[in-house]
């Protein structure tokens, strides 16, 4: 941490922090400048709330210099990880497809929707049983009825699932049906369902909050590693701008930014990114230019009848063709 | 709803929607332009999941023209409410300040606090006893031990109390020691727990979350109210833009804004929406004059030794300056 | 400057970067931590290309510690500056009132608003006849003929007049007819058309540019005033951000970070910011209430039949009743 | 356009309404649901100021219908424009890539990093000779000179050449000297600028401002089109959001966006957009496989000496890394 003081500071208030720093076991050094005195502070810095040097008379700011998390930090964990979803895994090596109906509908269209995907290349069955909206009048899902149809599904056509999750209760259902759990990005700085999510013991798909930066976003991962559940992978799903050209604005950028601090595996959903089912194909192939280690896409049978996400769902055909055009950009990105 | 066709939409194609909207028993109006075509929607429309027209050919885009709130819509609820709390009420008529720490540190710190506010104007004693912080690291507050120190303090110094929650386990708790609760920025969106505060029985304060728009805010209120609840205030605290000049920008049109669409109590946090105690006397003042039916103010007893958001805490002196010139712009704005 | 090493940072690379410096006539001071190197920078910055030094091994980031613009920062000019502009003066102790029609489009039009702001409070009449619309299929303005119609309009009924430039001979035409020239929020990083404001001797109302960051607006400032004219107020206009309920987000926090960071007066534009006439005078309030030095209305005899901005002007009656209300307002603000 | 009025509003408004339009002969169409009436608009509405209507008794808002802008309209331009850029030319089937140092610095410098950039790929040399920088007392440019380097390096190495232009006399210069003159993001909508380079016979490069909206950038590229001129090339260059991580968020969903709405040619600028080097290559591989027509780079001998920009740019071996890169993305794309 580095305390930048005012210019002109008195020598009794650059004494006081110096000493306030000292006070707390900690090492300051200063930095004597013609205009300002900068001060270094060196020691575990979790003795102290570091935000209140702020107050101390003569402070100008307070700049940290190490990241608040750890055990995400690819500092501390140099290699990329590995995570294990079911029968398959998401790594550096990995084409990892992630895709189905945003809501789980009724059995049958779960069983149509999984056998289309697995032949087209799909790794992983996403299916909402537990919707967020932002109307309390909308169709919320089906709830544990819709996570069995997703266990059925995923057995009969030999796919790991993945399935949204909103309260401990369908923390604790998902457990008994699915292999991955999604914290939402309404959720992502729900700590309590972060650290519940960290104890289910199931990977969890943490999807980027709208208005969250990296580092928050690295931090809500930490909450979930924290509880001793290393499986965490990250899900960049659009940031809120003001352009409304699209849903949201997809920050492909985040995907080399997160490979500089972290060791977690990066997927990029365009579906809910941009929310219309022409931009998918183009942004799915941009994230898996960019390094990204998987895609999240969203499928149904009949977009046009879908109880949600319609406009953005690819139908077969679609799906099927991304499927084959991504192939070439996979191999580029060392994927085989 | 309003369907705006393409220009040159074949005849075939604006029929298909016509027919779609009538299979679903509602009313097409067909306003044919020289360039495009308007289909107006006329009928009960949670009959059919609109955003799928999108998909229909030749359709350009969808206007919505009815809100999807309605409970906390002042179109059918056109006088301004009055929410009890405890001893207190917030309304078009009253001056409401909630006070106090950020966090509940211990019953003393909080006796003392209690004590300043109260003699300054404060009519609700705030403190956080479960705080939703960044890191996993940081203090996470003295849970149900913190609530009771609240209702301590709230009957020593009459004053009304609220909390946060976070959890439904807190909300059983703070529904037996305080007399208001409060949905922070982050669960904004955390719809489970937007519906357990509905249940609660208490009135609900809900922040605006960090990149919420207002409709998403009316509608998140919604939630709760949908539950049988109709104790809800709004708090805007700030949203995340690209200045870093202070935490957040406050944003007070907000106020007007929501006094046309709602009719609940609006009320203004700058403390979190600056994150500098300098700025909050300045901008309490503005958000009185445009409108805001109360203020959440930050105070602690030693800003500099605080365990969370010292730096934009007032210390007693600055409350009571800042409470005296206040009492003029109350005057102005009706509130005696 | 501060350089902060990457942890674990290689001694040969450390020195690398106190070498650099030392070269370009500057003193390195180091504060070696367990985990990071932080060099400290002394001396004439403006010897080196600092953003550079990023790219020497193991440099893990620059912080700047003092700030780019010296003329407009409060540091080097403690007291806050007083603006003659024509007749009438901006200042801590004034009362500016800056209003009129969004473009002038007659002779007629001018005199019966000219009239009804001076008669209302108004200090200064603002008309714009160089109009930047984002399409090029609006009305542009009347140009240098609009010009003297504010002349005129200004000497019959004693107000000093304002226009914006937008180009080298809007400048030159404003020189002749009027007292104080503004730039807009599209050109506030124009910095020919900056300079150019600069030579003019006018006075200079320098809008905030839309995304704007309140340091980038300060060196905007800076760009007028090192060409020697000492002559500029700030507005703010609102920024762009994600929610559109408003025109723009009013960041009236913007006025108290400007009190500590410059001397220059600060105005603010409810107008422009809320693009709705019905918002004007509660945020015109809080505009006064949180320290400005003045307002900026747009004021129009029928605002229906506006050429340019109907929907956020104020009809007479509105805005007598307004410049009544402000009264006490500005008495408050210790401006009498 | 599309009216739609307030619920329940007193028949009378309507008709004023619907006078109102027909007084502009206009003619209006009513569509009268149990909640709201709306009222199509069918004509030439340039006729009347639209805006406006939203002043009428009982409206509740204004919907357009149609975009303000026609020659850059994909709806009355069904084919991808091709614009010829010296020796080379941009469109559907080209691979561009405009490659060289932010500013122009010297003859010799220039030299080398054309001889390198023609080598790698590169079809167009870019190189700054009037630089807008956000405080004045930083490096402007070489001005006139630095376009002479700029042909002289063209036509040594057979390169298309590009410079940005600031001011009118920026343009009268670069008539003489370059191929292709760009219009920055911060002058986006400098509306005198953008009609001199409509005026200037060459064709334009014109960068998304940074907080442009996608149809306030084409309404811009619509100002440079109605004076003459339709070799418009658009430029996205990342766009100002809340993340601080990368300089700006690099919106590549613009460019299937774009690809939608307008005919004329899409370049990415990955180097400004991310502000780092080492994000440049995998950004501009992700805008090539979402469908970019080329490519913005930026090259310098030695980016630890650069006098503008140097932590964003790449050296000789990583351009030429990159350029051998791309071959296979570029390929993928039909650009052979």
């Amino acid at each position: 941490m580095i305390i930048v003081m005012k210019p002109k500071a008195a020598d009794k208030n650059i004494k006081a922090v110096t000493q306030y720093i000292e006070a707390n076991g900690l090492t300051a050094h200063l930095s004597q400048g013609e205009q300002v005195t900068i001060i270094g502070v060196v020691g575990d810095k979790s003795r102290l709330s570091t935000e209140n040097i702020a107050l101390l008379e003569d402070v100008d700011r307070i700049v940290p210099v190490t990241e608040s998390y750890k055990l995400a930090n690819l500092k501390f964990h140099p290699e990329p990880s590995v995570v294990k979803v079911g029968c398959t895994s998401i790594g550096p090596k990995t084409r990892t497809i992630m895709a189905g109906p945003c809501a789980v509908e009724s059995n049958d269209q779960l069983m149509l929707i999984a056998e289309a995907v697995k032949k087209n290349g799909a790794t992983i069955l996403r299916g909402g049983a537990y919707k967020p909206r932002t109307s309390p009048y909308s169709f919320q899902g089906l709830e544990e009825e819709g996570l069995k149809y997703m266990q059925e599904a995923g057995k009969a056509f030999d796919l790991a699932t993945i399935c949204e999750v909103v309260s401990l209760e369908a923390i604790e259902a998902a457990v008994k049906y699915v292999d991955m759990i999604q914290i939402g990005a309404r959720n992502m700085q729900n700590f309590i369902l972060l650290k519940e999510a960290g104890r289910s013991g199931l990977p969890v798909l943490l999807k980027r909050g709208l208005c969250a930066t990296i580092d928050e976003w690295l931090n809500a991962a930490e909450y979930i590693m924290a509880e001793g559940n290393p499986n965490v992978v990250l899900c960049e799903r659009g940031i809120r701008t003001y352009e409304t050209s699209t849903r949201n604005t997809l920050d492909l950028s985040a995907v080399p930014v997160l490979k500089e601090r972290t060791h977690l595996p990066v997927i990029v959903d365009p579906s809910h990114a941009t929310g219309a089912y022409r931009y998918v194909p183009p942004m799915a192939k941009a994230a898996v230019a960019c390094g990204a280690d998987g895609l999240m896409i969203e499928v149904h049978n009949n977009p046009a009848c879908a109880l949600s996400d319609g406009p953005q769902s690819l139908n077969f055909e679609k799906f099927a063709r991304l499927s084959k055009e991504l192939d070439p950009f996979w191999k580029l990105a060392g994927r085989n």
